[in-house]
């Protein structure tokens, strides 16, 4: 096990942000004492299961879940810093929980409030699994962070009542959930406590997924009614697109047969994390072939350059390969979590630079860009471009916001960000026996055991700004290792000193986009890797219709964008040199950033008498200010563009 | 009273693919002999409800409106033309129309054979005063076209049976359409017959939309229940878009009071285009001026380079000012029939060449664009550019088909294509006392009465492929009058002849857009009237976000396009040079056209093992070849735009 403090500039002011405003204004809203949209009524659902309180169930059949995460972020948040006051609240609403729970383990307070005679019959659409499967997250989360173990007690207890409920065997049901995320909770419930029943039950619902007609079946069994209409439905599922009902959930086929990223996509990232896993526990290459494939595909074929994912609103969901619309996309904030704990369990069962490239690109463009630098104002969908007349007006982009919101009524990605910032410190390091990877320049400070003693590091950077980062062996006086260092995707020039002496490194082994330094390394050493973080526009495989003859912007790691408040109205109007050296410029503002500046031309259309009229532009000359993708409309509304027709 | 005759070799040819493939086709259609997704049973549902044969309804609440809208077709083509057996065919199916008629006039098929309690109990969703308006549009045209008035008669009784149940009068129902379309058909009626019942009925129902909450109230009568999804809904309407969902189908307001364009297409143009007869035949000054505001709102604001509308399929609707998508838009083909006959009522009250402009581009574009040469392939959805992977994949653009589909479940558009080419006369001349209005340039013969006899006048033109017309006076041997010919929107040169004579155009008036050549006019008399065609590049206001930086090419009244069958895949990294003079060429195919060719630039992409990398854009000097619009897809199916970037 390692022992990992962030002492990132950049990040400890997120950690601040979600520990000081996140978290207080997420307890605010699940307490109704924060009112947005609507009340959230989660704490209320659980007081009123436990007895304490009267009253009915409201809110989505999943609004449990939504109090899970923000305990798996509290108990992540207490890992890594003492808050009383937190844990008193969280503890309280522990106490609901623990109270609401019936004495076979069971816990939904939608199914006990309101359909106590329905339990287990509509797991395709009801999301009882998938509730719980959060319920087991935050309680791992919570016994870690704070030692306490009420919650785990609960989680263990549903656990095994989902247990005696689902399984191959006869007289179980045979299965599994609409939204995956049981399969993840159960993995990291026999991780932390080494029940093997646990691992178990997350393979078969695993396995079981694609297998049978089990939804179908179930269908039939409550008369065709549907959960969401409440009357009966033609088909058990919404139809997704150009496929079958059966994509959206990802039960098409057995998982392991499935090959290309399909349907809903926080619901497949989930499940492509927990087939890793469980393949990365058991050692089943079968299972992690099938990883591999639909990661390449997701990766390759079908990811924003931002690293979001979900072309289309519909089903919030995957089309197909090369099909990424910029304008009416949907790249959920909490597909790209599940895009990074994907390619993070990648990552650990085989060390590819690619992984950790993939981490980068959405945590430091998607997952900053679903919160503004405030803290509490949120987006679920990341366009890549947009113009705000627009998305008010046309139903087919009004899935885009042009405002951060503060909460929404299925608020899924404002607690997913503060799980995913307050366990940043997971995607860092890696240790392999005696080779330390080092994954994401956040500078740190690790403690890992080897033969020689606890091997400490220190890694200091100024990321994702500069691409210059000092790695100190603090201790032990001596060890002999190796460490990984990632050669990021974007960077082709790179320098490596050792105690103040370059390398050449054509001397040094690179396995799979890692440096690899062997030494036996002293106290007091240190190694500087300078990672080279020149602008440059890229551009998209021209079987991306929509970015034809356009370019993008990045700088290390970062997706630059260009905004109305930099550049004007009319935007799409602006073009630039895909071959010039943008300038760069440190700003102070939102925390400070580096900006871009280059030449543009603008083709300047015109409000015309006529809507449409002869051809006049006037092509001008401009200069074009850009901004990192993640802080756009961090400055009010206007216009946003990432792809920019070249000139 | 007008006679007209068309001799244009250009529309002789829709004519007859609309009299020799289209009336047939959909004759098999209807009758069950051809079977495209499903069959159409509204012929059979007639026959069950005549009791002539057993069976039940099928097919959605307005099939009857499809034989309708046929029956209509054929009247105009009859009309043209004698054809015994086409005659005979409607005549058999105008016997079961009678037949199935109730002895107090109701018919409507669905609700005689499903719901017979029912009737008028949903008139926001049931179309049922829609299917009668159809009746009315067909009985008139049948009768004109054959003299029969078996039809008429069933259309009157229906119309007083309609008179019967609704009115402002206490004891009547105070509702009105949830689709427009009863309006039109009572004012033909009332055309036809003079009965001023009929327009004083029609009146009421423009009058009552939008003055009370007839529809909330039936809602609630009904149990809240949808006809759509058979169970109950929250509010009594589709919510559209940023609208409340009153404005779907136009209620949101008095008609009178209604300034821009919104909601359904369709029910849009068919209230607008009532409301301009109302007007005229009421000489209400202030509807007109609402018809003017909301034409203008449409025509300068909201409509396409083609003259189609309809920025979104949510709601297969108007969205707001300036918003209009290329790869999105709906631009139903049912919704330019509608503009058409709307910007034709306009013209009749008052002669202007915008009104003509707007038919003729709609109507080369867009309705041409509405059927494949083969006359018995459609398109419901007409896309400003379109690549089939995409409209395959996306959910956002699926509703844009890359290949005319044979027929439509929904089969509003096909028969509105028939009755509207059958009836295309209507649209060439008016004549307002001594002033003979041209307003299309399409090849025919005009009678009309005047004082000093019968004028008889011939126009002769290539149209659309040249500018150049021919006017002859075939009698009397003379007459005092003013030819008025419209200089269209896409013309700035033009020169007049009149018996080889150049006229000098300073010496002549022109009025509203009309050039108005006054004369004592002998038989033998010749007018040539040049209008200079050349190609050009137009842009579009710079509201429209989506054609930032980007032209279309124009000839004429056509909108030409890039195929793919012509330049290649990837169109869109193609450019155009804005100020370049294309050529010309005449094409044998699809029945000839006048193809372009220019010069271009491609940014050619490459198809890349990344997703994203460095730019690196290789610019090739090309040659691009342009076609007709509404020619397009005719060559099998590929990519196609319209716009394109400017180099």
């Amino acid at each position: 096990m390692c022992d990992i403090r962030i002492n990132s500039d950049f990040w400890r002011r997120y950690l601040d942000i979600v520990r000081d405003r996140l978290i207080p204004y997420q307890w605010g809203v699940l307490t109704d004492q924060i009112v947005c949209s609507a009340p959230s009524h989660a704490v209320r659902n659980f007081k009123i299961a436990a007895g304490v309180m009267e009253g009915e169930f409201s809110g989505f059949v999943f609004q449990d879940s939504d109090l899970y995460k923000w305990l798996e972020a509290v108990g992540n948040a207490l890992k890594l810093q003492k808050n009383p006051d937190l844990e008193d609240k969280a503890d309280e609403i522990i106490g609901y929980i623990a109270g609401a729970q019936e004495s076979d383990g069971y816990l939904n307070t939608y199914f006990q409030l309101k359909e106590p005679d329905k339990k287990w019959s509509n797991l395709l659409e009801c999301h009882e699994l998938y509730c719980a499967g959060h319920l087991l997250e935050a309680a791992v989360a919570y016994a870690r962070g704070t030692g306490k173990d009420r919650l785990l007690g609960a989680a263990c207890r549903l656990a095994d009542c989902i247990d005696r409920v689902f399984g191959w065997e006869d007289g179980k049901l045979h299965g599994c959930p609409g939204h995956q995320e049981i399969e993840l909770g159960l993995i990291k419930l026999y991780d932390w406590t080494g029940e093997s029943r646990y691992l178990k039950l997350a393979l078969y619902f695993l396995e079981v997924r694609g297998s049978n007609r089990f939804f179908e079946e179930e269908f039939e069994r409550r008369g065709r009614i549907s959960h969401w209409t409440k009357g009966p439905v033609e088909e058990p599922n919404r139809y997704y697109n150009q496929y079958p009902y059966t994509y959206y959930n990802q039960f098409h086929a057995p998982v392991r047969s499935q090959t290309k990223a399909v349907g809903h996509g926080v619901r497949a990232v989930y499940m492509y994390t927990a087939m890793a896993q469980a393949a990365l526990r058991c050692g089943d290459e079968g299972l992690l072939s099938a990883c591999r494939q639909l990661w390449e595909n997701m990766v390759h074929k079908q990811m924003y350059l931002t690293g979001s994912i979900g072309a289309t609103p519909s089903g919030e969901a995957f089309t197909r390969d090369y099909d990424l619309p910029n304008d009416t996309n949907y790249s959920e904030t909490c597909a790209s979590v599940g895009l990074i704990r994907f390619s993070m369990e990648m990552l650990r069962g085989e060390p590819d630079s690619r992984y950790g490239d993939v981490i980068e690109k959405a945590l430091y463009n998607t997952i900053l860009a679903g919160m503004a630098v405030d803290g509490n104002h949120f987006f679920y969908v990341n366009p890549m471009e947009a113009v705000p007349e627009i998305c008010d007006a046309n139903p087919e982009r009004s899935h885009i916001k042009t405002v951060r919101q503060e909460w929404y009524s299925c608020a899924c990605c404002p607690p997913n960000i503060a799980r995913t910032i307050t366990d940043i410190e997971s995607l860092i390091y890696t240790v392999s026996g005696s080779r330390i990877f080092v994954h994401q320049y956040i500078g740190s400070r690790l403690e890992t055991e080897q033969e020689e003693g606890t091997v400490r590091l220190s890694l200091e950077a100024d990321f994702p700004w500069s691409g210059k980062t000092k790695l100190r062996v603090n201790g032990p006086d001596t060890f002999c290792g190796e460490i990984a260092l990632r050669i990021p995707e974007w960077c082709t020039r790179y320098t490596l000193a050792v105690n103040g002496e370059n390398k050449r490194l054509e001397d040094l082994d690179t396995e799979r986009g890692y440096l690899i330094v062997k030494n036996i390394w002293k106290k007091g050493d240190c190694l500087e890797w300078n990672m080279e973080m020149e602008p440059r526009f890229v551009q998209a495989d021209r079987r991306v219709f929509y970015n034809a003859g356009k370019a993008a912007l990045i700088r290390g790691p970062l997706v630059y964008c260009i905004e109305e408040i930099d550049n004007g109205p009319y935007l799409y109007e602006c073009r630039v040199d895909g071959a010039c050296v943008p300038l760069e410029a440190w700003e102070e503002e939102l925390g400070g950033y580096c900006s871009l500046s280059m030449p543009g031309v603008r083709y300047r259309g015109r409000t015309q008498e006529k809507l449409y009229d002869r051809v006049k532009i006037h092509k001008e000359k401009i200069r074009l200010k850009a901004v990192p993708y993640f802080l756009w409309n961090n400055r009010g509304r206007g216009e946003m563009a990432t792809w920019m027709p070249l000139m």
